[in-house]
């Protein structure tokens, strides 16, 4: 295993960043992988086990799995109910991320269900995988909701602490439409940390102009892992308002010029961002994609 | 005069904002003009004094000033010698700006003069406008220049300290291609407020996803005044990897957002937006023009 790194950046392109695209032949996908392991990735999303009717161009999950085992990498892979669990860790997954909403209407718009009830589907899925695989939660809509608006922070704590209950091994805080803004993301960061677990990382979307700031107040507040999609591809297909990820590639930047280690190469990530958007037919959005590192001397 | 706000934000649309365009008519900068003072903005840049062949589209400085006589907003024009400066007071301003280079090369390049010449240009504008006017230096390529990379921040310091000596009210730390991250935004912002003067601004461009994050680390650190242009239009003509100042809209969310008060109205600064990209033939390119304010309810 490489150095742990003083930020751990999550990749997520190969899951949210191709979840709403048409869908790629699995070696392309394999070509992407190749791509962000050259880059330094250690840790990433890989797929989700969900329905091939509902999310299509990620129906590959099972070949995916097959197609990168050996890796000294650690691959997550998305479930929402037990059905998935079973895939996934048949698949040979160890690592499994469940999403519930925090608003109860964004949950039944986006997984058909309440959150009450999805809190209980994570309960069943933690007592199938664990302790063999560890189950993370990630907490949708945690900043913000394109139907109820604001969220209450108090309601987060709650359902992280009902999570950890269940036998989550990490919460993740996902600002599913870019909502959130800095002093809000410190202050939830450490409230989650000190009141319910310190394994607490960030899922972030840069709709208005406050990804990295929202990253570096969550590393602030104590976070403990970034996700994050090369290129900006991404988003949520059933949330509106919606827009990419925060680029992996303007995280790790700000990050090592920062002078925090990230593991990984800018200039790799670049590359990886031109091939995953290169094969949906996107041209780099990102910041850093488009005008490179600050200085190359 | 308006209650004074939390957080002062100048608008530069109308000077670095048109600066690079092809030229438009003094009719549709007055429009947009209107627009900003509807938005709320009590302090802008108007134009600049500068030679009309090497900017053209700041032609019309002193027709600018005329038109915009008696409204509750503090003017500011561009000047870089004595000729200018005896032009914007003519023009009945009041509150002039120069520019001094901290990179010698870009100052050469973009002045056509070292930095050392521009410091003796400023002490010569100071006694010519002094105490009739007051003058502010903006001190260009202060994080980074596209010539020599990386810029010492003593030499800001120092130039800082020759510039308060030589009569300026305050400085205005400007980070002209895109190179500042937040920590050593608000380490120099806290260097220069402690060691030199308090009236401490920043001007920032959006180039690598840190504009947002830069203006709340200057604010942390104790900077006076944020500038920010609608629509995130403009950028130096002469500095080569240069992009577009951050967005006017996305500090004004930001702050607003966050608490801190800015005097403006957030869907009336998109709307100046829209008014100055449109008169230039650009689509609005910020974050917070594109996707509209987190919440609306």
């Amino acid at each position: 295993m490489a150095e742990a790194a003083a930020v751990l950046l999550r990749d997520v392109t190969l899951r949210d960043g191709l979840q709403d695209e048409d869908p790629i032949p699995t070696e392309q996908k394999l070509v992407i992988f190749e791509a962000l392991v050259a880059a330094g990735v250690r840790e990433l999303e890989l797929t989700s086990f969900v329905r091939p009717d509902r999310v299509p161009a990620l129906a590959d999950a099972e070949a995916m799995c097959a197609a990168t085992v050996g890796h000294d990498i650690v691959r997550w892979g998305l479930v929402l109910n037990q059905q998935g669990a079973s895939r996934a860790l048949d698949a040979g997954l160890t690592h499994l991320q469940f999403v519930i909403s925090v608003s109860d209407t964004h949950s039944r718009e986006n997984a058909g269900r309440t959150t009450a009830d999805a809190v209980e589907a994570l309960a069943e899925v933690c007592q199938l995988a664990c302790p063999e695989a560890q189950v993370e939660v990630t907490f949708a809509t945690t900043f913000g909701c394109p139907y109820e608006h604001r969220v209450d922070p108090d309601r987060v704590v709650d359902l992280a602490t009902l999570a950890v209950t269940a036998g989550v091994s990490g919460v993740n805080l996902a600002d599913t439409i870019g909502t959130a803004i800095p002093s809000e993301v410190k202050s939830l960061v450490i409230r989650v940390a000190s009141e319910v677990t310190p394994q607490v990382g960030i899922h972030l979307h840069d709709t208005r102009g406050l990804g990295v700031a929202n990253a570096l107040a969550a590393l602030e507040g104590g976070a403990r892992r970034l996700d994050a999609a090369v290129g900006g591809l991404g988003g949520c297909p059933f949330a509106p308002g919606a827009s990419g990820n925060v680029a992996l590639e303007d995280l790790a930047h700000a990050c090592e010029e920062a002078g925090l280690d990230t593991g990984l190469s800018v200039p790799a990530v670049i590359t990886a961002a031109e091939t995953a958007c290169g094969s949906v037919g996107r041209t780099v959005a990102s910041h850093v994609g488009v005008a490179g590192p600050r200085f190359t001397l």
